[in-house]
């Protein structure tokens, strides 16, 4: 296929593309910027680098930069601002990257760093650099990487994911069967764009011919008023965002254009999607992971009432299939699923079966109407006496309790049962636990086995990038409280 | 992917696929039934047919058998009811097509050619048949073949082109990228599903999950009140067609889920785009062809206004070249563009360029902003003291007479000029031809060489099925006419 900025900015010149703090470019416009610092970049790193890195921030700057490097047919690397030097290292050398920019709106994090580290460079710095004239790539080949971006995973060292335009493509067209397009349409992104549920709205706004609008960092108080009176058509969110902004509805509702939130990241619990619906506010769950780059799964307007806590049927283009019985592992085929790791095919081999689905490390199930419901990480279930205990089912009937902020489950090994559920709770502000009043709760709602044993209060719990509670993280900042309950048990 | 028919069995079970005169089955049933009769199909053909032919008309019992050769992997050739049967034979033999289905609402036509022909039967036939289990496929590969339509072809003897599934998905997609989609939309079907402009709804609306409403025939009346009363949400014409609905254009407008009229087959007349404008009908032109599966430039609903004339820039998976300077013939290359003719790969291959684009045999040129402007057929063009004649020019300005009904322009061997232009003329009712006044409104409005020398009445312009003025059936029809112009001249 044709170059997708330069067929946008053929196809529709006036339309917004980016608006960012007020500001807005069309697509001839962003594909003027994006040339500019291609030519910049092509001064700056030569003709021949196959591979660059950024440290993006949501932010014109880093989104001219992520494109620009497509445009040249430079792989871009996207690397997570918020991980620790010695992570970004090792992905940087993964990747062999020799340039990395990183976005000036994080100078404060990386002034040492970039100052002391060759290889990496403020975007900024090309600021005063000539241009040369860039050589434009003239298709986007379907095989072609389009982005590389690093996964979280919550086990063994991160994986380049090496995503293809093809890829884009077909979840850009997955998604929009499912959600429908109109051409004005614009796409709120508060979720960061090195993540594959920040990219996936740049790259469908090139495939689409329709418009993002880009803010910094999630602010409920700014994002409820830009829902409210702006042009806004769409907006990603996972759980803790939307929980944040339906705090702040609006009672004249949101602008008229609004047609719904796209959630992802994690499983919400049926509370806050039960206020949504009692509120009018339409939420489409919805489920995929950096290697099927974004959605697999989603629901529809219509079903979306009547589903609560199901995250839909598998879009048009993919197929997915649970590999033992009614609960287990999903595994999924769709021309969206990337071919592979960078540097360790075998690593990615290692997933697919011996037909070639991917294993997502998801379990979950049917209905019988065909609608998934995800019960969990296959790496974070436990055994309770024989039975599977999936700690995001626990966590989510406890979310609802008043009080509780966060609340994460795993599993603690015990001599009579195997393992049994422990919780690791963050309190709301002047909130106070009480462990016999939370059990009794758990034993209304739950089977027994999934009740936890006891209740940790810590002061916060670990996330990831998008907001995702990262069990493995959990386990490793409290491990000295871990091993004392080992011995205990 | 996933066999589509299936696919949206289980995306979108309830939601309507086809309304025909009143009923409507969802997808669930649309699924039920199609595999109903492709039992039937395989006791009746077997189950090592690869190929079957139907002669279509627009009622579901065709839909369903298209549809049901699909589903079991039956290459479905959709032959035209309106050829004659020496023509249909001939295609029939080129496809190696042993068994043809024809539409029960054509008997009166089909009656004795059935009984004296062992190829052909009745769909009815199929009623009394006992059900085989199927064998459905459970994908639709991208380079399988989902239909074979014989192009009308102006010149030579016509071509099965060879439809994939990845061709009708690829135009699917570049559509509602141009013309969006909402998942509750219907498309009012009143072109023939045996063409490629009726065929895609029908593959769109499987690949949308969106319903089809489809009509026996062109009723103005009729369709006149599905538009105002019904939720139709588009509508495929061709220009005869929106001229006549013009004509019966409510004062209340159309139903509200109404959006546009997409306008193919043939340019339409300015005046009659400045009338649609006037009343505020949305029209969409587009130019396409079967050879690339429906669409491959549209206008969008923003240019509209600005840019009657024109069909629109190419659309998003579609480039576009034009071979020689300003005005050319248009080169296309595209994943829709199909593959080849069947028994003839010489004679696709013979269109294509050295770098493979598909020769169209269509002149046309951009304007400053990327806009395109069909100028007519090449081998329709001629050329007269050395400029170039595009009949289809010279229709266009004549179509706004009042008193002319169709008019066809075509160049008539000269002595001095090379070629001259001749008008045949199809007059409406109780209306006379003034040629002295026809050629000074000519002088006012076109070059001189472009005005047509005689103009001469003729009861009846032959039309292909879809409504095509058809240049080369009007040199055959009025053979002895042009055999005695070209003497004098």
């Amino acid at each position: 296929m044709e170059n997708w900025l330069i067929k946008q900015a053929e196809l529709a010149p006036y339309r917004p593309a980016l608006v960012y703090e007020g500001r807005t470019w069309n697509f001839r416009q962003l594909k003027t910027k994006v040339h500019k610092i291609a030519g910049k970049l092509t001064h700056f790193i030569g003709k021949s680098v196959k591979r660059a890195g950024i440290i993006a921030d949501n932010t014109p700057a880093s989104y001219f930069m992520i494109l620009a490097f497509q445009q040249l047919g430079v792989q871009p690397v996207l690397l997570n601002c918020r991980l620790a030097f010695s992570e970004l290292e090792r992905q940087r050398e993964d990747a062999e990257v020799l340039v990395v920019f990183v976005d000036d709106l994080l100078k404060k994090r990386f002034e040492q760093r970039v100052k002391s580290n060759t290889h990496y460079y403020f975007i900024s710095e090309l600021d005063s650099i000539t241009s040369d004239s860039p050589v434009i790539i003239q298709s986007f080949e379907d095989d072609k990487i389009a982005s590389i971006m690093y996964t979280s995973g919550t086990t063994g060292h991160p994986h380049g994911v090496l995503q293809t335009f093809r890829n884009h493509f077909f979840s850009a067209v997955g998604s929009v069967f499912n959600l429908g397009l109109q051409i004005d349409d614009q796409w709120l992104c508060a979720v960061p764009i090195f993540h594959i549920s920040g990219l996936s709205i740049m790259m469908r706004s090139l495939i689409y011919g329709t418009g993002v609008i880009l803010v910094p960092h999630f602010d409920p108080v700014k994002i409820t008023k830009l829902l409210a009176f702006k042009h806004v058509s769409l907006m990603s969110v996972v759980p803790i965002m939307l929980k944040q902004l339906l705090e702040l509805y609006p009672t004249e509702g949101y602008n008229e254009s609004f047609r719904t939130f796209l959630l992802g990241g994690a499983p919400i619990d049926a509370a806050t999607l039960g206020s949504c619906q009692k509120k009018g506010i339409s939420v489409i769950q919805s489920y995929g992971m950096t290697e099927t780059c974004s959605q697999v799964v989603a629901l529809n307007f219509a079903d979306a009432p009547s589903k609560i806590g199901s995250v839909g049927k598998p879009l048009f283009p993919v197929q997915l299939r649970i590999n033992t019985g009614k609960i287990g592992e999903i595994e999924v085929k769709a021309p969206n699923l990337v071919k592979g790791y960078l540097n360790d095919q075998a690593g990615f081999n290692d997933k697919l079966t011996q037909d070639g689905w991917f294993r997502t490390g998801d379990i979950g199930n049917f209905d019988k109407e065909g609608f998934l419901f995800i019960k969990g990480r296959k790496d974070e279930m436990f055994i309770s006496g024989g039975e599977n205990v999936f700690p995001n089912e626990v966590e989510n009937v406890y979310a609802k309790v008043a009080g509780i902020k966060e609340i994460a489950v795993i599993g603690i090994p015990d001599k009579r049962w195997g393992q049994v559920p422990y919780a690791f709770v963050e309190l709301q502000d002047h909130s106070k636990l009480d462990a016999a009043s939370l059990k009794l709760y758990g034993r209304e709602k739950l089977a027994h086995y999934k009740v936890p044993q006891a209740f940790i209060t810590v002061d916060k719990l670990p996330r990831t990038a998008n907001g995702k509670l990262k069990h493995s993280a959990v386990r490793e900042q409290f491990s000295k409280v871990i091993a004392k309950l080992n011995k205990e048990n």
